[in-house]
């Protein structure tokens, strides 16, 4: 099993399973996601180039990204038979890989017609050089003389679940190459598609009948004969260029793409992704499963993050269709955002900077969502506004079919505390404050300033709370004094004052302007009192149990299963007002947990185990964000088999594909780089160890007794380092480029790591088996 | 038509409307309430002697109160034909009745058997003298020689909703009477009914079968012949006697009876009958339906009273049945409790005692309730301790015939306010303190004390609010800054400010003793700041709406029809967590309404029309506790048609019958005492224009046009007075019993009216038409 593809291989070949693998396969240059699906599938087969950051909406429905027209699409027939689907063309064989080293999709497809062989074989990419650009290789074979009709081009027939965005295409020809190009229906925005190929193509009749622009070819083959040829199609959206640079922008990458050809293409694609890699594998040696699921994780990171400059963020299913509204939520900043800042700090500040950006939806959220709220509040679903996207009603019941009042929107106030809390880390780890200064501190104060806003004070417990919230768990709504909620507004407090105080200390005069622009600074004190009194439920004296909200040790307990067999509807959902959950103990996710990950000083391992082993068993897992958290919390209190066990749910999420793809009939499959990012966080802090907390590099590690190596690159302040754990020794190697001398402290060993060195220390003793 | 008289005359019998109408054929007498159906019906046609105050539990269902065993039971069989159901039993005529005036049930039908007629004749009252005592008076003729069979004695077969709460009854004979008891399964309270007959019977075979004990007897009759027998039967319960009195005591009352004999029986009923209507009689002259539905009104509230020293109090559904678990709500307080203290504060105070002696039930619901909830917080529904009755899930969903979580138990916080209302109420309007000293401070104390545990601090508004509550509109559950519940909330606090004053000047050492008791006196400073600093929305200064809590102007306006159209099931509850009425301004009654009408001195008309006006097409009336505060309130600001609109609504409603008797499978039918006692207040406070705010007494009158007269009696501070209004004027006479000289304020002019006394004013000009 090569660790690097992701491969599947089958003689009982249908659509279906393609089709709803479709993510799984999927590739993405972070300015557009393509589902793994066929060259020559249509809207049957879900087929979606999805536009990070242009989003649409058609009537009443949801508001949701932008599919492009599919300039990647190639059908074949032959003796009058379309080979269009595969369960219908007599496809024999079938086989498809993504290459995650290269992020090149490949598809093999041996087709039986009239008695002979035609092999199919593409390869695709999205261009890591060049955002705009999609590369297809075409290469048909056959055993037999004969006649195929090849039809490629620009399919217009877009498939959308709110759609159609872009509906009234025009398809054209221009310079020689296909053109297909409109614009959204809210915002008017243009988006254009622009197709070539190379190709020893001659008799080619053009179809420009709207919405596709297609080639239509009749290809004389000879027995044994292998033809090739080469599109070249580039998207380009009104978020790019100006309206009237739209269509030109996309002829001028096509054609650069065309002179440059496919070798030179793929060359950079692929010294692009080497590049990537270097700055991002991890190896795992002594365990295949999980170094795949790793390397598959790491490499959906890479392919969602956003272009430094285009102010965009990852959403909660990255670019892997139009599932969750291309929203982002608290995922990006709790769960993928570590990992780029210890990989890709460029693209981690490009994920805040898209915070920033959004400054004034959370605003308008804060003054429009509730009564007297100030500063920021940040929208639990986020396009590209920074405006709400989450209904009210956001969870439809199955039974009546109606969709259920939820407080998603707008009582999960920790969103903007999640926020606030990554771009301090972002601080602390990088010692760069120029994100603070570019809008980052005003981030900080308002979310502070919403918190503020938000809290009440009790006066005969003398103490602030935080009430009438959702905590990570959201089958409990409304819960007064949530643990995670409570201590991420305090920690925002706090965060705020040491964000002035830091200010104070290196920027006076922006601090100055910055207080008198929000005219905050009378209510400073006051914040200071709230972080002071502010009630974060403490673990029981005697059992180390957090409560995870005032009251829930009171609700009924009872197992997952005797909850759910009491279902009327096996997609019934569990929380809301009526939830089967409410009444109980069952979470849908980890809460406390997942405080005593985000707070690891906070708490001992005492505190810890005696949280985890509480909530696991009352844990459902029903969100895909759940299980890392209790593998890195097992990996911090030294039960590594907890931790490998929900490290591998993790980090297995797409392969396993052992979630949901339709809910009634909205397609919802997608991708869980939250997930993802929680694998990465399990392998490198849980079982690597890795603590870098703005006082300098911290490894203590703890591996799995299956794993003979664990390495990995870090970058910490700039510089970059790469670690090698195995079960007698750790070692770190400082890149020679870096800027400084660090003190790395190594098991409890404090070393000096100068550029271009290696520091090894031998472990004290064996890991325990 | 007879206004003192409810009569049903058929010809076209039927069981089921008989049955159904058992509520509207009641009688009661304070200790046990007897539905109005058949002598010889049973179970089937849900046959109640349903006793005050005496509860109890079968495995997990609800509490319920304890149905006796039927003494008033008799059936005929005639040529082997059971006389036992009028479906099946040839009945060709029927009429049934009650006499008001003196609280007698009649019945009267004549059977077709075999060719021959015979007429079953009888009468039964609960007597308003003997609390323990029923009578039945039996006349049977036949037009034919024939010999009848008679069963009469004591049906054991009770039928329960939640039974069987006397499982094991025995059945024996004692000197000559019959006797059944049995004991409570929860608590093993004994009761037992016992029955004597005064009957020229011969041949007597007596049967004592448990459950019951009956008389068989073969009676010959010649043609046109009557026999005529009288049935005298007693229930006692553990609650009146030790547990060796009951059947003692039963038996005593049954003796006691049949020597004094039927006629002597009846008088002292029927003059007790007479001494209730002379204190609380209201006529209306010129309008016959609503004279007749407002006497059937206060018929109703008279037969429940509890007996002075019972410690009892009125259900919400007074004791027409084991309907609403027999279960005393806010209701008889804020709508049941004027009547009695305007007309017979002896039993005002018994309700108040009842909520004194279940002032531990109060504190325990707080302790257990929530988090640090001090003093005391009144069950949502109370049965004999003051613990809750009301579930957690009090409603059913017909859909997925689960129970839905309502918040009705732990978040309806007005009831501890409406209870120290109600007391500070008694004392201002009788001017006798002993109640407050008996307990009613010490209840008003800890009601105070509990809201202020409850309230929190708005820092940034400099305010305290109390969050998190249902006010008297069901529909909004978990809303903050409920106008109704916060003012409530503070005038509590203002009252037990005023309370501590008042004793404080005239009982220094009981306040003194109550203080210490209570460890309270270092937060009267607190309760007073709390009571300056709660905030309670103001009406708006240009519209002059209130809004009736924190965002409600923002919910979806629509109709009530729109709402119910979109039900997927015709009794779908609409409030809950997810109620159709949840997300939109419908509500379910009057809040804002009621909250007018509870603190009128505070709002002007102005306010009273707008917030009227607002909230009258938004409110689905869908409690019997709405239509009588929107006639009330527009009765203040000058709407009479608007308010006799309501006032009939709310006096007619248990005479039209146009409730709902079942709910699924269970039986809910039973009579709406606080709406009759709306139709009395609106009747006297409304239209009458009576305020007696402890200032005095005060009448403005605004009768309705159609009314030529309006009379009614009235007690202020232990006096009496007749009032009488016409269209050109308004006469108070005061009793000649009376203790002072009170100054009266008639229409703004202030007479003195000394006791034996007639003030006349006229009115300054006719009312306009």
């Amino acid at each position: 099993m090569d660790s690097w593809v992701i491969r599947t291989t089958t003689r009982d070949v249908d659509d279906e399973s393609i089709m709803r693998r479709g993510n799984i396969y999927q590739l993405a240059n972070g300015y557009m996601g393509y589902r793994g699906t066929l060259d020559e599938y249509g809207t049957a087969q879900c087929v979606g180039i999805t536009l990070a950051g242009l989003y649409d909406r058609v009537g009443s429905a949801w508001r949701e990204p932008v599919n492009a027209p599919n300039g990647g699409y190639t059908a074949l027939s032959v003796d009058g038979v379309d080979l269009t689907t595969l369960d219908e063309a007599n496809a024999v064989a079938h086989e498809q890989s993504v290459n995650m080293a290269e992020a090149v999709f490949e598809r093999r497809t041996r087709f039986v017609v009239g008695g002979h062989t035609i092999v199919l074989h593409t390869s695709r990419f999205l261009s890591a050089d060049e955002r705009h650009l999609g590369v297809v290789r075409v290469s048909i074979t056959s055993d037999a003389d004969t006649t195929l009709q090849v039809c490629t081009g620009i399919d217009g027939r877009i498939w959308d679940i709110n759609g159609p965005h872009l509906p009234q295409l025009t398809a054209e020809t221009r310079d020689g190459a296909l053109l297909v190009h409109g614009c959204t229906q809210e915002n008017q925005k243009r988006v254009a598609v622009v197709e070539c190929v190379e190709a020893p193509f001659t008799d080619v009749k053009i179809e420009t009948e709207a919405p596709s622009a297609l080639r239509v070819v009749s290809l004389p083959m000879a027995a044994g004969e292998t033809v090739t040829f080469t599109k070249y199609f580039a998207v380009v959206t009104e978020n790019d260029a100006s309206a009237d640079d739209v269509i030109g922008h996309a002829l001028a990458v096509v054609e650069q793409a065309h002179r440059d050809g496919y070798d030179a293409c793929r060359e950079r694609h692929v010294a692009a992704w080497t590049q990537k890699w270097m700055r991002s594998d991890v190896v795992i040696e002594g365990d295949d499963e999980a170094q795949r699921a790793l390397r598959y994780s790491i490499f959906q990171l890479l392919m969602a993050a956003p272009w430094p400059g285009s102010g965009l963020s990852i959403p909660a299913r990255a670019l892997s269709g139009q599932v969750y509204k291309g929203a982002v939520f608290w995922d990006t900043e709790m769960f993928m955002f570590p990992f780029f800042l210890h990989t890709h700090p460029e693209a981690a500040t490009e994920l805040l900077r898209y915070r920033v950006r959004t400054l004034d939806g959370a605003r308008r959220k804060a003054r429009t969502e509730g009564p007297g709220y100030r500063g920021a509040f940040y929208a639990w679903e986020s396009q590209e506004t920074g405006d709400d996207a989450c209904s009210y009603f956001n969870v439809g019941d199955p039974t009546t079919g109606r969709d259920l009042r939820t407080h998603f929107r707008d009582k999960q106030v920790h969103i903007s505390g999640d926020v606030a809390i990554a771009i301090w880390a972002h601080f602390r780890h990088t010692g760069d404050d120029s994100l603070l200064l570019e809008g980052g501190a005003e981030v900080i104060l308002e979310c502070a300033r919403f918190y503020d806003s938000y809290a009440y004070f009790k006066r005969d417990k003398n103490r602030f709370e935080i009430l009438d919230v959702i905590g990570p768990d959201e089958y409990h709504e409304r819960v007064n004094n949530n643990a995670f909620t409570s201590q991420v507004a305090r920690e925002t407090i706090l965060i705020a004052l040491a964000t002035v105080e830091h200010l104070s200390e290196t920027h006076p005069a922006a601090l100055e302007a910055l207080l008198a622009k929000l005219d905050i600074a009378g209510e400073l004190q006051g914040l200071a009192e709230l972080a002071r009194n502010l009630f974060v439920p403490e673990p029981h004296p005697e059992t180390g149990v957090i409560e995870q909200f005032e009251g829930y040790f009171k609700l009924d307990e009872t197992s997952i299963d005797a909850l759910k067999e009491r279902r009327v509807h096996p997609n019934e959902y569990l929380g809301a007002g009526q939830g089967l959950a409410v009444p109980t103990q069952i979470i849908k996710q980890a809460d406390v947990v997942m405080m005593l990950n985000l707070f690891k000083d906070r708490y001992d391992d005492r505190v810890r185990r005696a949280n985890w082993e509480f909530y696991e068993p009352r844990t459902e897992h029903g969100s895909s964000l759940s299980a890392c958290a209790y593998a890195m919390v097992a990996a911090e209190f030294g039960n590594l088999d907890y931790a490998y066990r929900y490290f591998l749910k993790t980090a297995k999420i797409d392969l396993d594909g052992a979630y949901k793809v339709y809910a009634g009939t909205v397609f919802i499959g997608g991708s869980h780089p939250a997930a993802n990012g929680g694998a990465w966080m399990t392998a490198v802090f849980g079982f690597g160890g890795v603590r870098t907390d703005g006082e300098g590099l911290h490894i203590r590690p703890r591996l799995y007794r299956e794993w003979q190596r664990l390495a990995f690159s870090l970058c910490y302040r700039g510089d970059r380092f790469a670690v090698e754990i195995t079960p007698t020794l750790v070692s770190i190697t400082a890149d020679s480029d870096n800027a400084r001398f660090h003190e790395v402290d190594i098991a409890g060993q404090v070393r000096t790591c100068p550029p271009g060195t290696t520091v090894t220390v031998p472990l004290p003793e064996p890991q325990p088996l």
